[in-house]
């Protein structure tokens, strides 16, 4: 027996053993060091809690980070970080060089929000690591936990950066346009925060991860009010934002006549208006419409204001029905423009396309639920993920847990440590199968 | 001849003395130097040229006032400042001990703003002294240029806060409630700027002034059309100020459904949409009305806006008018709040009532306009200004020059050289009369 035949009686018995552990596993989880984490975690904050603020590169996000390396060492994982910041922290499996098993979410805040939405995906996955370590299980593939580097969009003005450059959606050139809204520039904000290998580096090749679960908060309501443990994602819906903007010639508050002005605010309260409007003519609660920012110039009591920036956020599950409520958007804010008689300009920031979740995984998930006897149910993601990108080049599933009334981005979003110990123990199941599987013989790196 | 007498002939003959000056006064204004002092002025800003953004306390506001007091010293002005910056540059008349003669104006300036709001009024004094002192001319009552601290509201919120200091409009309690965005405290903000002394010594007593004189642009069109060289202010519109605040419950732009939102930016934006509407229902060109500032939290894309703030400005020539303007907006924002599920609340931060020049000032003005050969008109300001307040306690008028296309508070707000040479030459004509006027026996100095 040898060349080609050892290899694949060695892997067998790789195969067979983990089979066996996984079917033997005795997982448990600490959810109240879970919580604990997720407190401590909370305390990085721009804003007093519970409010959680903790935006891209700033001391808050940069501590957060340091806080979150250093659990990961204390786990023995294998740290490396990106040239943005995206962080992998990798238990090392038997079979090392093969592609891994993936598991992670973000750990930056919009400004005023609260403390489980994507950190649970973070301090959940390391937990699941420590749960599987605990009950002795050894993985041939490698775990590896992403931390994606600003998912919320509130410093760049775009959403899931590190997930998008992982996957080569944005490109080293298309990061180095970005400017926030101090006009500093991406590359000196990464630069700043210690950040300075080469953006060329950041993209994963194909053969990557085999596999990638992110555990989250439903930020819904459906599962609590159907008192179910544990949501599969199929299907990530189709966000697109866009940023318009209107420009009049402002003036004195006190001195400038009203048929003489074209103010740029009642531009943008018009459209504000319009875009709910667009919204509720569909006729589906599926379609959503939110003018989330709004920035005037030079927003002073005093003065007609001369400019004004509204960022728009439109999402269906159905990609057409989305982008024709955009045309109409976009068309509303043409006519206002024209009867106000203000300059305007529309740039659509991202339309990206629904994700669907991969087959495999959503069976593994459902499997080790039912083995769980936890109840479940497939459901799809209104909200935005890094998963959106990432299922673009890997196989990609979501595990949501149920949070309080549905509400997110709020600081009383909440989810109880029940909900996250199940969601933590269905990830660990899901993972170590998984991370079991034996490499296949075409794999390029053995 | 003794006791009284003695006094009276003293003061007979510096009466004629000086009566005889103003009548063969050589006045020559350089309004080169004017122009260059106000270029030199720009430079302090927090926005780049042509753009000028000063606000209260900030390195380019202490800059500036360096600047000024640089200046003031060059002349041999005699320098004080009170607790919150109020520059006091005096040229000490014969009488030093009698009330004096005021002018002046402010030389902070709103965000992305212009280059002669206010600056004109306060270089424009120094070049009227100067050009008094190179004629030869000396005062009985002294002079005094009077540098107001925050006329604009940029920074506290609420406009005219020294002169409203000066007359007791605001007391020391009301200064010391005072926050700015970043909640510093107006007193916080004045430490460090390096104003330290007692609140308490900054007002005026009843018989400081004998009259006061502002110089200003016009900040309308009407001397510019008419093509009149000088605007003496009868009296000066009344405005108000409404600070109205929304609140909802955000919450996350992908998961929250449209029909489950209460969305305090579309409330505000109604309302912005409504106060134009109350505008224009009074059918006159004397009412005018701005939504100025309009902040939104937490003002990012992917979030449905929680906190919605904005800063409303009614102004018109008829108080009643204007406070009936002022009841529909807050009815409306009423009806708002309740429709869409929000929390309101208004405050009305200041509703001032209109105030009317001294008539002798009027008149003042007018005779040397005449005496000079320039054309002048009566008119109503529109625009707020420290005069509003420093009329409530001391004899006061206004002095308006023509700028371009009635344009302010924008970079390119302009008045010509020739245009401020001729107010400040009708200036000091003016503060040459006033300041030769023979103290009154029962005037408590003497
Ligand atoms: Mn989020
Ligand atoms: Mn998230
Ligand atoms: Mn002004
Ligand atoms: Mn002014």
């Amino acid at each position: 027996m040898s060349g080609i035949w050892q290899w694949v009686v060695f892997f067998v018995c790789l195969v067979v053993e983990n089979w066996v552990w996984a079917a033997s596993l005795r997982l448990e989880v600490d959810g109240s060091r879970v919580e604990s984490e997720l407190k401590e975690l909370r305390r990085f904050s721009d804003t007093a809690a519970p409010d959680v603020t903790r935006i891209l590169y700033t001391q808050s996000d940069l501590d957060a980070r340091d806080y979150l390396r250093r659990l990961f060492k204390e786990e023995g994982l294998v740290i490396r970080e990106d040239a943005i910041g995206n962080i992998f922290a990798r238990w090392p499996g038997k079979s090392a060089d093969s592609p891994a098993i993936g598991t992670g979410s973000h750990c930056d805040a919009i400004p005023f929000s609260g403390m489980y939405d994507g950190t649970v995906g973070v301090v959940g996955a390391l937990e699941a690591i420590r749960a599987l370590k605990r009950s002795g299980f050894r993985p041939v593939r490698s775990i590896e936990i992403l931390v994606f580097t600003s998912e919320e969009p509130t410093r760049f003005g775009i959403g899931c950066l590190g997930s998008r450059a992982l996957t080569g959606v944005l490109k080293p050139l298309d990061l180095m346009k970005l400017l926030d809204v101090n006009n500093t520039s991406f590359d000196q904000a990464r630069f700043a925060a210690g950040y300075t290998d080469k953006l060329e580096n950041i993209e994963l090749s194909e053969s990557y991860y085999d596999g990638f679960i992110e555990l989250h908060i439903e930020q819904g309501p459906e599962l609590e009010k159907g008192g179910i443990d544990v949501g599969v994602v199929t299907a990530i819906a189709a966000p697109a934002q866009l940023e318009v903007t209107f420009k009049g010639d402002g003036g004195h508050a006190g001195a400038l006549l009203m048929h003489l002005r074209n103010d740029a605010l009642l531009a943008g309260a018009e459209l504000a208006i319009e875009t709910e409007k667009a919204a509720l003519a569909k006729g589906t609660r599926d379609t959503v419409v939110t003018t989330g920012s709004f920035d005037i110039a030079p927003n002073t009591v005093n003065s007609v204001p001369r400019h004004a920036k509204l960022g728009i956020d439109v999402r269906d599950i159905d990609e057409q029905r989305r982008d024709s409520v955009l045309e109409i958007i976009i068309s509303r804010a043409a006519e206002i423009a024209t009867a106000r008689r203000v300059e305007h300009s529309v740039r659509v920031l991202n339309k990206d396309s629904p994700a669907d979740s991969a087959v495999e995984l959503v069976r593994a998930l459902e499997d080790s639920a039912d083995q769980l006897n936890f109840s479940h149910q497939r459901m799809v993601s209104r909200a935005y993920h890094d998963s959106l990108f990432i299922a673009a080049k890997f196989p990609t599933a979501m595990l949501f847990i149920p949070c309080r009334d549905g509400i997110s981005h709020r600081p009383d979003e909440y989810a109880s440590e029940e909900a996250i110990s199940k969601g933590v123990l269905a990830l660990a199941h899901t993972l170590a199968k998984l991370s079991s599987a034996a490499p296949q013989e075409d794999e390029p790196d053995l």
